[in-house]
């Protein structure tokens, strides 16, 4: 690294001052768009809130819309990819990777908290926003057919309309954001565990179940 | 009503032109401020889809915080009646409670949604704002010790914290304001008995407890 003087064509030059690469720019940018509303936030407060001028921020990236299109594919890249393994796992039933799609979700969640916040709060008002709105409704319709694929083998009750578990599943993962901050004391491990343990057995203590 | 020449003085006068009463301007803010966020609404966008003058709003109402504040009143009266009375009511155990207060619960969501959306997005920027976040988390803390009475009762699973549990179940009850609206399909009634079966009995099918 030291040695080389003249970059590499393909490596991207690590522009703008120390501690202000785009790594930075963008997790300030989702920070203020989750606390401010990406609507109401302008690339000057966001210059203001990094302690930048806006044109040293344009040095980093092409404008706010480039900031909210990162943002929700960090977030769709990992929701698809919890899904998208668990739709060709070929070697459990459905039951069991929904059950995993849920575990994962929730450790996503956590994880990209930030990212999947914005991705929540998207209501369509640009062509990114459509974009998105349109690969989350993709991942309802996948998450809808498994829980429709585990209720058709067997294993998952039948009596509530597939689409309406797979809601509540996910409005209940999805609620996460929300309060996971303000209840700091818990590791993903456990709310995950949690989360998958109410869903399929529920919260009713079964006496008859107790070894 | 037609013989009375002169309003009793207890009976608030019917302001404004007809078909634009309080009520109408209460439903078309909270409308707007679901749409467009509070602090991005202002009286002049609430006069222009109501097609007023901004002097024929102040007619009705004393400004943008009266509206704000009326319309969260709205959901957490409804709230604290169905918590007030699972608290109140003896004759059941809290396992049973607490059943009837997150069916009650997604009762309460369906039919005051536009009002429970804008208190479920409140973050605390006013003072109407905070006493509403007050109100929030006293119910929070109701609602957690019920689960805490059901547990301690045996009735209830008691391997989960009381207050992940609380979060988890109003967080999946809370979900509806997000996709009712969109899978309009479903009847109150099936709505709040698909949560409170997922949340208490589960959704893995079991066999075992067939007849």
């Amino acid at each position: 690294m030291t040695s080389a003087a003249v970059p590499e064509p393909s490596a991207p030059r690590r522009r703008g001052r120390p501690g202000h690469d785009q790594a930075t720019v963008l997790r300030t940018a989702v920070d203020l768009f989750n606390r401010r509303g990406y609507d109401a936030t302008s690339m000057g407060d966001l210059a203001k809130e990094l302690g930048l001028t806006k044109a040293a921020i344009y040095h980093h990236v092409d404008g706010k819309e480039q900031l909210l299109s990162a943002a929700l594919n960090d977030a769709l890249d990992e929701l698809e990819a919890v899904v998208e393994e668990a739709i060709r796992d070929e070697g459990t039933n459905a039951h069991e990777r929904l059950r995993s799609v849920v575990r994962r979700s929730v450790e996503v969640l956590m994880a990209h908290q930030p990212s999947v916040t914005l991705l929540l709060r998207v209501r369509g008002n640009s062509e990114v926003e459509v974009a998105a709105l349109a690969r989350r409704r993709r991942l309802d319709d996948q998450l809808a057919e498994l829980v429709s694929e585990a209720a058709r083998e067997g294993s998952l009750r039948a009596d509530i309309p597939p689409r309406l578990v797979s809601r509540l599943l996910f409005g209940m993962v999805n609620s996460l954001v929300e309060w996971y901050h303000s209840e700091g004391s818990y590791d993903p491990a456990t709310v995950a565990g949690a989360v998958t343990s109410l869903a399929f057995e529920g919260l009713t203590d079964r006496p008859a179940q107790r070894p």
